[in-house]
């Protein structure tokens, strides 16, 4: 009991109550449950793999949107996180595939392309069948940089390269939307 | 002393206790700071104009930015309220003139567009010399519901209608933004 609660207090946002708590309940739990739990745990790293064409997070070699011959395989969004790429998926707007960058470049944190798999979506271009690029990564400073990194890295391919558009988040109100981002969606207003 | 607290209550976001602090502050300050106060206080709504031109707060019968002789009368921005408008001109990005809406079209409220000062919008574009009206209403439903009106409303004049763009906002991660911002940011995606 005491070895369960310290291994679950290194979880992240789990303290010595919250511990407690959940090891309590598994002990009353049936053993079906717990058992169910503990094999899914172990199973984890075991099974979850990276798609070796999107590096998307997957329990086979290739993952489930690149397989899918629904998807566009000629337009590809970049993120830089699997979280980002859920939540364009939820928006259900885009209707290609994807290549997950390992975050964004960062050269204070010593972060440089080669660590990030751009040279990956360069050869994914290269290869043709490509006929765009968006680019979503954040709209932060290191987002910017490597969006204007991938463009340069690009340039020579007969590829187009876009990225998301910056502006008012929906349903926002303009009073509390920041400058920056104010300046954005003036700068960016379109015909209506 | 009580006949202060029971007026200062009345004000939002004053209760009785912080009410109670202002009134004594008031008793301990100068003479000279307390009368200020009092004057300022009795003067806002005799000197408190509305512009003859663009409806924001001025006090004199044209307001600053309309008598600007630097602002480019030719670019008109429609806003909802005066937070709107100080919010675009501290962002630095617009440098035309300004017509400020009494609020949205709400017909639930039952605000038509003749309580919001769209005629008077309209009477200004054709009154000429208007090239542009940048409708800078917010991005919810109201908002987008009055842009279309307005624009419906310009479409016989020689005038260039645009509205601000909606996206993601600048310093944002994509995974906290929602689905409906994220599939406008991919729709209005642009050339990099």
């Amino acid at each position: 009991m005491n070895r369960l609660i310290r291994n679950l207090c290194k979880l992240p946002g789990i303290g010595e109550k919250t511990a407690e708590r959940l090891a309590t309940y598994m002990l009353h739990a049936s053993d079906v449950e717990v058992s169910a739990l503990a094999k899914s745990i172990g199973e984890l790293k075991k099974q979850v793999n990276i798609c070796a064409t999107c590096f998307a997070l997957s329990d086979t070699r290739q993952c489930r949107i690149c397989r899918d011959p629904g998807r566009d395989a000629g337009m590809i969004c970049v993120v830089e996180s699997p979280a980002d790429m859920a939540a364009i998926e939820r928006s259900g707007a885009f209707t290609g595939v994807y290549h997950l960058l390992q975050g964004l470049l960062s050269p204070m944190d010593g972060i440089g392309p080669a660590d990030i798999r751009i040279a990956e979506l360069v050869a994914r271009v290269s290869a043709g069948n490509v006929r765009e690029v968006v680019i979503a990564t954040s709209t932060n400073i290191e987002g910017e940089a490597t969006a204007t990194y991938i463009r340069s890295q690009l340039k020579s391919f007969p590829v187009k390269t876009t990225r998301i558009a910056s502006g008012v988040p929906m349903g926002g109100e303009l009073k509390y939307v920041d400058q920056v981002t104010l300046k954005k969606a003036l700068e960016a207003r379109h015909d209506l």
